[in-house]
C-alpha cells in the first residue's frame, strides 16, 4: 500500500517529537507499505524568518520571503531523513525543485499546478521513505512559492492524487473532526466520517482541523483523507466524497471568533450603490462573508457585513476614506461578536433544523444580531462571551453527543 | 563593469552587518556597475545546523547533511535582497537550482563544473543586483551538494569567470595578504599583488586568507582576485597570474599550528614498507605533508612525517592497528610542533634563501625538527611555542617590512 503521510510543525518542533513521527514512519515501513511524508517547519521556523525578514524590511517582496521560509521545510525533511537513517531505515529529503511541484506564480498564496511523479517513484522503488517539502513548490520561472497557510495539508492531498496513494493521512494536534470544538464541549463526539463539503463549511466557519484548499483539492481529485493525531494513537476521522458519507441531519457546530461586524449607515437606496462598497473591499482584498440590509426608508438604507476580525480595521480605514462617494452617513464597526455555524447535508431538506437552532439560542439567552443559511449550514452572528453556551446548546438540542 | 563581490559568514552575522554590506554594494550600483553578490551563511549558522543534525543521528549521510546546510545561504541571500530592497534598489536571490550550478557528486566536497549564466545575465539586464547562495551546487541527479570549506570564495571566483567579470572582490575579515601574520609581526607589510602559486603556498602553510580550491580556480580560469577587509574600507591584494606580478624574492612567512608529527619507529628497510604506511593513510583520507625518512640501520629506518592535528589521533589509532603487518616497533605522536613557511617565486633561482632562513632561526634559538621545500617554498617544523619568535625572526631576517 502506498501512503502519503503529513505532519504539521508541532508535530516536528524538538528532537524528541522527531524521533516519535519517525517511530510512526517505521511502524508503516515494518508493516509492508511504501511511504511518502510531508513536513512543515519545525515548530515556529516560519514565525521567526518571518520576523528576521520585517527586521530588515517592514515590507518585504513576497518572492523573497517565500525564498526565506522555505528553507524551513528544507531543514525538516532533511533532519528527518537522518533521523530515519540513524534507526536504521533508508530515506531521502527532496524539495520542490526536486521533486518538482509546480505552482502558478502567486507567492505567498500559490496554487498547486503540477507534480513530477518519476523521481518521486524512483525513490520508493529504492526503497526510501520520501520525505517531503510541505507548503511550497516552484513556479514556471522557477522561482519558490509557498502555498499559505494550510499549504502542507494540500501538498499531501496533490502528492497522494497524483502519486494514486491509497491513503492520506494528514497527522494534528486533535484526534480527528468533532461535533464541536472539545474544548467547549465536553460531551463532543468524534466523527467517523464527513463529507468534503459539510468539511469545508466547517473549516470555513472556525473548526481549523484541515485548511479549505486542502479539501478543496481533496474533493477534486477524489482522495480520501484521514485526519489523525501524531500524539495520541487513535482512529481518526475520514474526509470523503459525500454521497458515500452516512448523510446525518447535522454533523458540527462551529465558532469563529475572528469576526467583526462593520455597519456603514444611511447609504442611499439607490441601485448600484451596494456594488460600489463591496467592490471597493473586494479590490481591497478584503473577504466579506455575511450581509444583511435593512429595509430602506426615507431614501437611505444600512448595510451591515461580516469580515475577519484582523481586516476589519483596513476595511473600516477605506470605507471612511471613501465615505463620500459612497454618500453614507457613518461607518460603524463591532470586534466582541463571533459567528457560530451548525453544519450538516442533511439539513437542505428538513426545514425544521433552523427552528430549532433558534430555539436553542433563545432558551440559553443568546441574542442573534445576524443570520445566514446556505445548503448545508446555518450561521448566526452573536456577542463573543456567549459563544461556548450557544456552542452547548446547539451541540445538545440536536443530540450531537449521540451517534446516529 | 560587472562585479562579483564575496562576503563571508561574519560579514553578515548581525542585521547591522547585513546593512553595512548592503551599503557597500549599494555604492557599486551607484558607481553604474552591474552586481553579483556570494553569500555565506549567516555567523554560526552552519555549525548550528551541523549540530541539530548530529543530535539525531551521530554519523548523518552526506547527501542529507548538503540538503540540511544549504539552507543556511538560502537565508542569507533572501535577506540581502529584502534588505536592499528596503534601500530602494532591485535585488534578486538566486540558489543553485536557479542559477544552475552544476557540480559533481561528492557530497560535502564537490567541485564546480558547469554554470549556466542566462538567468544570471537576464536578472542583471533587468536592473538587479543578484544574491548567490555560496557554498552549494546541485549535482546531475538534482540533488544539493556542498563545496566543503571556503566553498563560497570558490563559487564567487567560478561566477567570475562564467560571467567573465570584470573584477571578483572576496571580502574577508582581514585587510588583504600580508609578508606575515599580522598578529605575530606587528611590522607585517600587505602586499599589493601575489601570484597563484604563491597564494596558494601561503594558503597552504596556514595564511588562511584564501582556500585553496578557489585559488586553483582562479589560476585555471585567470579570474583576477581582490582580497579586501568588509568592515575596513581600503585598498586589499590582487591576486593574479605570476607572470603579471612583480617577482620578489620572497613574498611571505606562514605558520600552521594545526600540525602534529607521527613517527612509524623500526620498520623493516625493505622495499614496499613506505608504500604500506602511506597507502594505509590515504585509503583513510588522512592527507600527510612532510615526510623525512631515517638512514636505516640493523635492517631497520624510522620515518617521520606530518598530519593536521586534528587528523592525528586517528592516523595513529589506524597505525596502531596496523603495528604487526608494517612490522614496526612503536608509534609516537608529538602535537606541540608547528610548520613556518617562507613562500617567494624568486626563490628557485636563489640557492641562498635556505641558508639565509636557517640562518635567522638558529640566530632565535629556534631549533628545526623536519626540513621540506619546494621551488617556491621551505618549511620547517618546529617547537609550537616557538611560532611567534620564528615568524618574526624570517620577516625581519628577510626585511618583508621593506617594500621591494
Amino acid at each position: 500500500m502506498l501512503i502519503v503521510k503529513k505532519y504539521g510543525g508541532s508535530s516536528v518542533a524538538t528532537p524528541e517529537r522527531v524521533r516519535n513521527v519517525a517511530r510512526q514512519i517505521i511502524e508503516d515501513v515494518e508493516a509492508g507499505h511504501r511511504i511518502v511524508v510531508v513536513l512543515s517547519a519545525q515548530g515556529k521556523t516560519t514565525d521567526q524568518l518571518l520576523a528576521r525578514a520585517r527586521e530588515m524590511n517592514p515590507n518585504p517582496s513576497r518572492r523573497e520571503l517565500d525564498m526565506l521560509i522555505s528553507t524551513g521545510e528544507q531543514q525538516s525533511v532533511a533532519l528527518m531523513a537522518i533521523t530515519l537513517q540513524s534507526m536504521g531505515y533508508q530515506a531521502v529529503s527532496l524539495n520542490a525543485f526536486q521533486v518538482p511541484m509546480y505552482t502558478n506564480k502567486v507567492y505567498g498564496s500559490a496554487r498547486l499546478e503540477r507534480i513530477g511523479t518519476e523521481r518521486l517513484e524512483a525513490e520508493l522503488d529504492c526503497g526510501n521513505v520520501v520525505l517531503v517539502t510541505g507548503f511550497q513548490g516552484i513556479n514556471r520561472y522557477e522561482d519558490v512559492t509557498t502555498l499559505g497557510r494550510g499549504g502542507s495539508d494540500t501538498t499531501a492531498v496533490a502528492l497522494a492524487a497524483a502519486l494514486h496513494a491509497d491513503r492520506c493521512q494528514i497527522y494534528t494536534d486533535v484526534e480527528g473532526v468533532y461535533t464541536a470544538d472539545p474544548r467547549y464541549v465536553k460531551n463532543a463526539r468524534k466523527l467517523a466520517e464527513i463529507g468534503y463539503d459539510e468539511m469545508l463549511e466547517l473549516a470555513s466557519t472556525g473548526a481549523k482541523v484541515l485548511h479549505n484548499r486542502c479539501v478543496e483539492m481533496a474533493k477534486k481529485y477524489n482522495v480520501e483523507i484521514e485526519v489523525l493525531s501524531s500524539m495520541v494513537k487513535a482512529t481518526g476521522t475520514i474526509v470523503k466524497e459525500d454521497s458515500l458519507v452516512e448523510r446525518m441531519m447535522v454533523s458540527g457546530v462551529a465558532a469563529d471568533k475572528n469576526v467583526a461586524r462593520i455597519s456603514v449607515m444611511r447609504i442611499p437606496d439607490r441601485p448600484g450603490k451596494a456594488f460600489s462598497l463591496f467592490n471597493l473591499l473586494s479590490q481591497n482584498d478584503i473577504n466579506v462573508d455575511i450581509i444583511l440590509q435593512s429595509i430602506g426608508h426615507d431614501g437611505t438604507k444600512d448595510i451591515s457585513f461580516t469580515v475577519a476580525e484582523d481586516s476589519a480595521d483596513e476595511a473600516v480605514a477605506i470605507l471612511q476614506e471613501h465615505l463620500g462617494q459612497l454618500e453614507a452617513a457613518e461607518v460603524t464597526c463591532f470586534k466582541d461578536v463571533a459567528k457560530v455555524s451548525l453544519v450538516g447535508a442533511g439539513m437542505v431538506s428538513n426545514s425544521g433544523i433552523a427552528t430549532q437552532m433558534f430555539e436553542a439560542l433563545y432558551n440559553a439567552h443568546v441574542n442573534i444580531r445576524m443570520i445566514s443559511t446556505s445548503e448545508i449550514k446555518i450561521s448566526v452572528l452573536i456577542d463573543e462571551d456567549q459563544v461556548e453556551e450557544a456552542v452547548v446548546a446547539i451541540h445538545d438540542q440536536f443530540r450531537l453527543y449521540e451517534k446516529k
